[in-house]
């Protein structure tokens, strides 16, 4: 096989850069769109901004998806897909929430998200990646600036940005609670990291992300220019989150865990080859190998 | 000289509770309200939440003490009251300024805050602690919750709740560069924390605070009946801050510094007497030991 040409190089021992995106935002022909596609106006937000949030999308869901949520802690104790806190048992992360939740599975096959993804990424979809996050109160802590699509395509062999988060407030998002700050427009650079992927950074990066974080002077470039956005809602809100927008996280000082269900759409024509950082590719759960295109459920 | 008794005990060993304040929080005789005192609704709102703030108070000031911050830098270097950062030599903390420029003590005895100040705490009051401080973009960290008045009645023998905090912003103060969360009403209970002070506690407590901080359960017992409330505004806010008020801040990962200026005024009737944890009494320029009152400029 003809190795891919790296576009977006990172941590490859050279200094960090910003470089230009070679790719479009939103791949979607809008003079088709679905039944549950987004408006003109909200695809136009999202392609300047990187991000969309439609405040009280499906509160209705969010009681399903707690109890889920208590079953799944029980069923999946001992599992490496259920990360809990040390000395509480509290829920920390369900990773690939939907292989063990047809509720979960159902919504991430609802067409009323399916057909918005498909139509930003103008393409059949596979999920990526999936998980429950939940930042505890008091002790949750802060998550530095990162494009979330460079250590992808370092980590995980992600060849193009064509991928959108779409995340679900399970609990309320509020300034105080470490919500998500995210950097409107920081989507259409892309900051090449410096330093050099060590073999299972996983392991400690989700606790800690130290590779393919920017550096105060490279963010202070970026912030000159934009401000920084809270995402703040309700339980039943839902984002858009385009794969490479800047994105970081104070720590939750509050008594109110941050809770979101995390859905990684990837089209279909972008599925992963040989990561670019020449590590093994990451475990199935951080990457899913089931690249097969996702069937909307029929709503009843 | 007889000892005096401690109504407000703190790590004295025993277990963490939640008492009762035994003093008033406003002092002062709203009938014969001075020249620039708070108006009757100021009061009011000050003695139910434990803070005020008033946008726009001082923005003319700003500049100038900027410019004074620069100057003091140079002239202090070396000195105990000035901490910079080990790596850029930026200020981090500016101890004592009104010794150091006189556009600080000038401000510090300016009528338009004394007046406030010692309607507020009904007496003459004296300069108890000052401060500039600056907490430095994308590194500066959270600080947990915790009442000043519990560290300045253990550790500098601060007898009763009679002092308030007024701070300057400096810098805008936004809901993501670090800024101060406070927690309305608390002050009307206390905190009686577990631990015991340990000699010199202020070499570290200053840079993370471990004692005189309430446990989570605590916090979730005071914040079960408040919401939580940031304290932004553009330079030259003034806040008002009774002693006893609960407040933390999450760490700023933004690109702006957060700086302000505060002056912690105490009754001239609640000097301190020798320091309830048993330690000797904290350096001067934590706990000043000029408590003689002070006296109002004249303004041109």
């Amino acid at each position: 096989m003809e190795p891919v040409r790296d576009i977006y190089p990172s941590r490859t021992g050279e200094c960090e850069k910003i470089l230009n995106r070679m790719d479009p935002v939103v791949y979607g022909d809008s003079t088709s769109a679905p039944e549950f596609g987004l408006k003109q106006n909200q695809i136009e937000f999202y392609e300047d901004n990187g991000y969309l949030t439609i405040p009280d999308f499906m509160p209705e869901v969010v009681p399903d998806l707690i109890a889920e949520m208590d079953r799944m802690k029980e069923d999946l104790a001992g599992d490496e897909t259920l990360v809990t806190e040390p000395d509480s048992g509290e829920i920390r992360t369900i990773f690939k929430p939907f292989a063990h939740s047809d509720v979960v599975d159902q919504l991430s096959r609802d067409p009323r998200i399916l057909d918005k993804v498909r139509q930003l990424l103008g393409s059949e979809v596979y999920m990526m990646q999936s998980r429950i996050n939940v930042k505890p109160a008091f002790k949750g802590k802060s998550f530095p600036w990162h494009s979330d699509f460079e250590t992808w395509h370092v980590e995980d062999g992600m060849p193009r940005m064509r991928a959108v988060t779409v995340w679900l407030m399970l609990s309320e998002n509020t300034e105080y609670n470490g919500p998500l700050f995210v950097v409107p427009g920081s989507h259409k650079k892309y900051v090449a990291c410096s330093g050099k992927t060590i073999e299972k950074n996983y392991e400690t990066s989700l606790k800690k992300q130290v590779l393919g974080v920017p550096k105060p002077e490279t963010m202070k470039e970026v912030l000159a220019n934009s401000d920084i956005k809270g995402l703040y809602g309700g339980p039943g809100t839902l984002v858009f989150h385009e794969c490479n927008l800047l994105h970081g996280s104070p720590d939750n000082i509050s008594a109110d865990p941050r809770s979101i269900l995390m859905f990684v759409y990837n089209s279909v024509e972008n599925r992963p080859v040989e990561p670019f950082g020449g590590q093994p590719p990451r475990p199935h759960y951080l990457s899913n190998p089931d690249v097969a295109p996702l069937k909307p459920i029929k709503l009843s």
